[in-house]
């Protein structure tokens, strides 16, 4: 009987963004739910066992298969249906096995963050007691990784998708934008004038890349360096800061 | 000689926030910087010597004292000079000793987010090499506390101050706003219609308050329970997460 489900941010890439309350909850855990195939790298598969055979758990770990997404529906009823039937895999993979406590997922970066960890869990039923352990995101590794701050002295930041980016351009007033989930490289749907450009992929893993500076003079550069860490790795997990520089004239 | 200098983000009160990162930094550190006294809160400083004698560390404690802000001064110079004295008072301190190795510095939550260390760090001179690890921040804990999603599917956020929200009101368009640094509940200046508030003081520690729901049946409640928490601690850190719920009407 699943009581209480802990969903447990581990970081971007490198074991030690664990956090000491991340390790805990590993280690209490009666199981790890894992995600065995689809929607997942074979790099980042192995990373997780690290971080779970690092934590010393005795959980059993039970795995499910992610469903594929139906291509034939709209964006939004296909999202949906797809969060229902991997909410239908984690009860059918938790039937197989007593659950004696706490029920633990890793969840990349945050699970506060571009992810549906959260949104799966409260289809449950019964619902469990859902615990959320923070964990560092791809936002601040690619900040650390750069040693910049987010904002600046009491400026707002805006945190959005390539998809927003290409289909609304540059939003208005905003001079901190923060892209995540972009396939697409949209910085170049931007005018550059005027902006600067902090990009990282791989971030927090050995395999780490960083570029930055004028957006003018990084674009190309940073588009090529994608694409080939894309084609050597089979995939690739990046994002960028974007700052309007008044001093490089709007 | 200062060659190294490690920004550790620290979390939001609870040393369990502590990444296994931050603790080998502090670990590996030849001297640790920490401020005596100043722009500091006592239970703060001793949840920090809690962290420093959690790690191990061998590192020699070099404090020093935060100077007082220039009200004289417009805010722009005003924090310009404040940041220079911080950095001359830092080089003082470590002229003190033998800095043998690396240099860590403590820092809340993230040093890439509303925090000035990566500012005054740039100013040393000469100027060493700045290593940042970054740390769980008041937003995270904040939607971890609450188990909700920082941003809708696909959604962007808008990350502000107290500050802006009441000289510019709402961000026209804006769907999530996280609002950070406000000392003044500057949520009470929106108008509630259609927005849903999750709030959260000293998130992380064992005397951490949540407050949630439409923000015109529970601004006063905040307010009020802010208020008591402040006089009753003597100091109050707090956060909050807007979100305009379309069901609940514009």
């Amino acid at each position: 009987m699943l009581k209480d489900l802990w969903l447990v941010g581990i970081g971007t890439g490198s074991p030690a963004h664990m956090t000491l309350e991340g390790m805990q909850a590993l280690r209490d855990a009666s199981v790890i739910l894992l995600p065995l195939k689809g929607d997942d790298k074979e790099a980042l598969a192995a990373l997780r066992y690290g971080i779970i055979n690092a934590t010393g758990t005795q959980a059993k770990i039970v795995t499910f298969d992610y469903p594929l997404r139906d291509p034939s529906l709209p964006y939004g009823p296909r999202v949906t249906t797809w969060h229902d039937e991997i909410a239908r895999r984690w009860s059918a993979a938790l039937a197989t096995v007593e659950v004696a406590g706490p029920v633990a997922l890793l969840v990349w970066g945050d699970p506060s963050l571009y992810d549906s960890t959260l949104r799966i869990a409260e289809r449950l039923d019964p619902r469990p007691t859902i615990h959320v352990v923070p964990g560092i995101t791809a936002i601040q590794a690619l900040t650390a990784a750069h040693a910049i701050p987010l904002n600046t002295v009491n400026g707002p930041v805006k945190i959005t998708t390539g998809r927003q980016l290409r289909d609304h351009g540059w939003p208005e007033g905003e001079e901190t934008l923060v892209v995540l989930l972009d396939g697409a490289c949209s910085f170049r749907a931007l005018d550059p004038a005027g902006l600067k450009i902090w990009w990282g992929a791989y971030l927090g893993s050995a395999e780490q890349i960083l570029c930055a500076g004028k957006l003018a003079e990084v674009a190309d550069e940073i588009t090529a360096r994608r694409g080939e860490a894309r084609a050597q790795h089979g995939w690739i997990m990046d994002t960028y800061l974007l700052r309007r520089d008044h001093q490089l004239g709007d």
